[in-house]
C-alpha cells in the first residue's frame, strides 16, 4: 500500500479574486494529479478555493481546523480535523504535508512558509513575494516561486520526479 | 456535501489476541457502514488492527501520530496526519471523532475516554471495565459499554438514528 | 544553579469546601518547602484554592491555561501561560510537573493522571478514590493514595529523598 | 495582585558573538526593570544569552520548550515549561508573552514574529531586518525596529506607559 502525495495549500482567510480563482485551479490541478489537498480548513479565502478546486475535481480534501468545533469548516473539506489548538495546528498542516504551497496571505500564512522551512519541507510560493527573507532557503533548494497553479504542478513534479 | 462520520476507535499500542481480532472486526464493520475510522495511527496493537479491517473493507482511515515523522505510522493509515505533539494528539483525536470507541488499553486510552467525556463526546467502551471511575457520565447518556464489534454499531446506529 | 521541584497540582474546576480547605492547606505546604506550584491556572475550584494558599506563604505559583488570554486567570498564579490549546494543555501540565498531585475531580483530572502515568511520572492522589483502573502503575511504584495535604508532602520528600 | 509584565524574547538557536552580547544585555535590563523574561528556553544561542543576563541580574526567567525533557533547557531557565510539542510551542511563546522582542534568527524567530503579529502582540525587532514582508503591521503600531537593548526597554515603557 502505498501513501498518496499530501500538498498543503496555504494562504489568507481572505484574498483577492484573482488569488482565489488561482487557488480554486490549483485545487483542480491537485486533484487531477490523484494528490490529496491539505489546508487550514475554514469556509474563507484560500481554504475554501482550493478545497472547492479539488473537491470539484474529485480530491482528497483534508482539513486542519484551528477550533474544536465544525463550525467554521469549508463544505468543501472532506476531511475535518479540529485540534482546538488555534494557531498551533499550523504546525502540523506543515509537518503533515509531503510539500507546501503558500498562495498570498498575511502573517498567519508566512508563519506556515516559516515553520515549514524550519522543518525541512519545501516550499513553493505561488505568486506571494516574501521578499529577500527566506532567502537562505533558495539556496538550500527548499524554497521555490512561481506564478501559476500549472508551474506549481510542474515543480512538484519535479520535486517528486 | 454532507461529513461521513468519523468514528474515532482508541486502544492499546499493546493488546491480547482477542482484543486484536474484534479490533480487526470492528474496523471492518465502521468501513461497511460508510464511516470514517480514525486512530492513533501507529502500527500497533489496536491502531494497526482496526486500520486493517477498515482498509480491507474499503474503508477511510485517518491516523492522528504523535511523530513529526511517519515511521511509525501503520501502513494502513490512508491518511497519516503527524501532529509532532506527543499524548497532546489525543485532544485532536477525541475532538475529531463524532463518536469515541474505547477498545482495551492503558493510560493512554484511559486519557482518550476522559478527554472525550469532558468534552462531550459519546463513548462506547467495547469489552473495557473501568470502573466505576466515569459512572456519573453514564447517567448523562455519555458513555456506553458494549461486548462485540457488531453491539458498538448498534450502539452508534441508535445513537445517530 | 538548582532547579527547583516544580508540584502540579491538579483537581476540579468545581470542588466541595472540605477539597478547597486541603487544595489551600496543600498550595501553603508546597511553598513552605519552597518548592514551586503548577496547575491549570483558572480561578476556580482546586486551581484557585491550590495557588492562593502557595501565594500566601510565598511561594511561586505557574498557571498553564488553556485559554489565548489571561482573562480566566486566578490572580494567584505568578506567571499565567497562556497556551489557546484547549484540554491539550493537560499534557504540558504533566511533563511540566516533577511529581503530579491529583485532588478531586471530573474527567479532565483524570485525563491528567492518564497522562501522568502514561508519560512515567508519579502521581499522588489525595482523597481520590479511582478504583482499580490505574491499579497495574501502583505495583509499579507509580501511583500512591494519601488523605491529607500532610500525607502528600510526606510522600513527596520520601520519593524524593 | 498584579501580573508582573512577561518580556518575550525570541532569536536563533545558533547567533554572533554580537548578537549573544546583546541578547544578554537585554536580559539584564529586563530584569533590572522588574520584568519577567520568556524565551523558547534552550541552551543555546539567543535563549541561553538572554535567560543568563536575567539571571545574573535577579530576574525570573521562563522557558518553553519544545521536549518532553528538560535535557536541552538552560541552566538560566528557572521555570522550565515542557511541552513535548515541537515547534508549536511557538504560539505559546507569542501568547504568553505581553510584548514580543525578536532577535536575529532564522525561520523558527520569523515564524514567531508572524505568530506574534496575527494575534495582534506587539513586536519589537532588535537589529533583525525583516525586509518589507510584515510592513502592513508597522503601520497598524504592531511592529517596531530598533538596535539596541536600550532602546528596546524605551520603546516597551512607551508602549505601556
Amino acid at each position: 500500500m502505498e501513501t498518496q502525495l499530501i500538498i498543503g495549500v496555504m494562504g489568507g482567510g481572505s484574498a483577492s479574486t484573482a488569488d482565489i480563482q488561482a487557488a480554486y485551479q490549483l485545487g483542480a490541478l491537485i486533484a487531477k494529479q490523484g494528490w490529496m489537498l491539505l489546508n487550514g480548513g475554514r469556509n474563507a479565502g484560500i481554504m475554501e478555493a482550493s478545497a472547492k478546486g479539488a473537491r470539484d475535481h474529485g480530491g482528497i480534501t483534508v482539513g486542519i481546523l484551528p477550533d474544536d468545533t465544525a463550525r467554521r469548516a469549508s463544505r468543501f473539506i472532506q476531511i475535518p480535523i479540529l485540534t482546538g489548538m488555534g494557531d498551533a495546528r499550523n504546525y502540523i498542516n506543515v509537518l503533515t504535508s509531503h510539500i507546501v504551497v503558500a498562495c498570498p496571505g498575511g502573517a498567519g500564512t508566512i508563519s506556515e512558509i516559516a515553520l515549514a522551512l524550519k522543518n525541512n519541507k519545501q516550499v513553493i510560493l505561488m505568486n506571494f513575494d516574501t521578499g529577500e527573507i527566506f532567502d537562505g532557503y533558495r539556496t538550500k533548494g527548499l524554497l521555490y516561486a512561481v506564478n501559476t497553479p500549472e508551474e506549481v504542478i510542474d515543480t512538484i513534479n519535479s520535486l517528486i520526479g
